[in-house]
């Protein structure tokens, strides 16, 4: 029964199905290695043109020594959304996971279903969080990833991962990455930027698989936190229903100071709800030369197609001579396919 | 005047002067170089007895590959404590970083002298700040730390230690580090540890130096934080007066948990005000073989001997059986001396 429902629950959404991309494997290792250590063509997902060749003549200028342009490389930093920017957002991964706590929650404590926001989930009532818009979502955040401990609270992320499989593609989690960006991140680390991801998304449930999915290690992520307490008889820390951060727009270059302590010269975030519009601009308040990048959504075919109302963030790229990647035009595949 | 009142508030701290320690260099690289890198023995001022082997065996046993107490290369997390930790702290640093604060507040505007806390800090009020503990000391922090935006802040960090002596011995503070704590940090990372300072001090004070003085890179470093607020039209970050985070005692865990988000296998701090307790008990709930160190100041000779009224941290290191290091009696050298 509860298995239905949650069927039911992530049919809801509506996702524009899409073909699965060609799997693509990683740079082999039987031509000429170059002096960072990548094979070849850097960036092989990526389509010969205006925006490949501006990301290669960047990271060139800024990685050569006795260049006016060179960046230390301690300052190298280099920051991406996660959602919509590193892999699909269509819907959240985040809010699969939240689908996945209430049923866990819900088995465990059938009495829940009759309680809010349990309710709106288990009786598909989309105008629940249609209605009650951010507020509504971080109180089903809430609701489902605290009240724990935090040890308690990263099994039950990691379980979820092990099983759990995108809505309209059928395929793991782990195959809604996009290979281009997989490709930009290692070109980047080979050239000594540390990467790092700034979502929107809660901290743990991106760190789960920061590391696994994307090379990033955990203390590398920046994102929405809920408060700790430490629990000196527990010896753990026990998550407080009560919101530390909501690392989005505005709030990003303040996650991004208390984490990294330092501007991005490097900046790549998505359109479609606006939420990386002040990191971009953030990285190009940089005292060194800098780089802003913006996926645009608009691959109805192999992703998704999708737009903001506004258009802010397209406009923003517009004004601010920010880099626009067209998903349609830019990338030969999108997927990883494995 | 202004200087003459600067001179005055950082003698009114009592210092137990103490003899300069002999300088020493870092291991030299005309010898036989290790798998690490390190080059004879890695803890040269470190005198030989039962502490400098448990330390050398712990790191060698969870190393080795194979070895039933491997730790793989990422759990590798160790965190230092700062103030009397890995540099002295009487007073501290953060204090003098103040007080230049204040002298330079009052120089631009001479009418805050007549406001508190500035009020107490010119007329030399101590009274004021014991009184007042923590709350009075967070009201200074705030008044002197904030109202500016990052980068002015910054600046301001900058130029302070461009310049700033150390009172009762009068050596820049660099060479108020341990050198002892250097090499462990050196050996650590040597060795696959990524270290991390996680401090009751502000922590853009510590990042302007963690680089430079200890090795340690700004992100890996957790401390006390005020609130940061985004301005899009200065594009810049604005300092708030509200406290965001005081990183002491239980609530360092809870910094780690943020900035790390895993439990570290190695911790070591000092006792003196309790500070630590909490970070190393939760070290010891690691999975993994951990490693608990506490720095004794009981040195009244070459350093500062001074003792929690309560004993706690001594109290708590023999109940959970961590290692204490005598300063008298471990430490070879004490200061960096240069």
């Amino acid at each position: 029964m509860i298995k239905k429902i949650f069927f039911l629950l992530v049919t809801l959404f509506l996702f524009v199905s899409c073909k699965k991309s060609d799997a693509l494997i990683a740079p082999s290792s039987d031509t000429a290695q170059s002096e960072t250590g990548i094979i070849g063509d850097p960036l092989p997902s990526w389509n010969k043109g205006a925006l490949k060749s501006d990301i290669i003549a960047y990271v060139e200028k800024v990685t050569k020594k006795g260049s006016p342009d060179f960046i230390p490389i301690e300052d190298r930093i280099a920051t991406f959304d996660n959602d919509g920017t590193l892999w699909a957002e269509k819907p959240y991964v985040q809010e699969l996971f939240a689908f996945y706590r209430v049923q866990k929650m819900v088995e465990a404590k059938p009495e829940l279903a009759k309680k809010q926001p349990f309710k709106a989930v288990v009786e598909k009532d989309k105008s629940y969080f249609e209605k009650g818009g951010d507020k509504a979502l971080i109180e089903l955040v809430a609701a489902t990833h605290t009240g724990m401990t935090e040890d308690e609270f990263e099994a039950s992320v990691a379980e979820f991962y092990k099983n759990a499989k995108y809505p309209g593609k059928n395929v793991p989690v782990k195959q809604i990455r996009y290979q281009p960006q997989l490709e930009l991140l290692n070109y980047l680390r080979a050239n000594g930027f540390k990467t790092y991801i700034v979502t929107g998304g809660t901290i743990e449930v991106v760190r789960g698989i920061s590391q696994d999915f994307y090379g990033v290690p955990k203390n590398q992520v920046v994102g929405t936190s809920f408060k700790y307490k430490y629990d000196p008889a527990k010896n753990a820390i026990q998550r407080e229903p009560a919101l530390n951060h909501f690392n989005d727009k505005e709030e990003k270059p303040a996650g991004i100071q208390l984490h990294i302590g330092q501007r991005p010269v490097f900046a790549c975030g998505n359109e479609g709800g606006g939420g990386d519009i002040a990191m971009l601009e953030y990285s190009q308040g940089n005292k060194y030369p800098s780089f802003q990048l913006l996926v645009n959504h608009n691959d109805s075919v192999r992703e998704y197609g999708y737009q903001e109302k506004d258009n802010a963030s397209l406009n923003a790229a517009a004004k601010n001579k920010w880099h626009v990647i067209s998903m349609k035009d830019d990338w030969k595949n999108i997927f990883t396919g494995k």
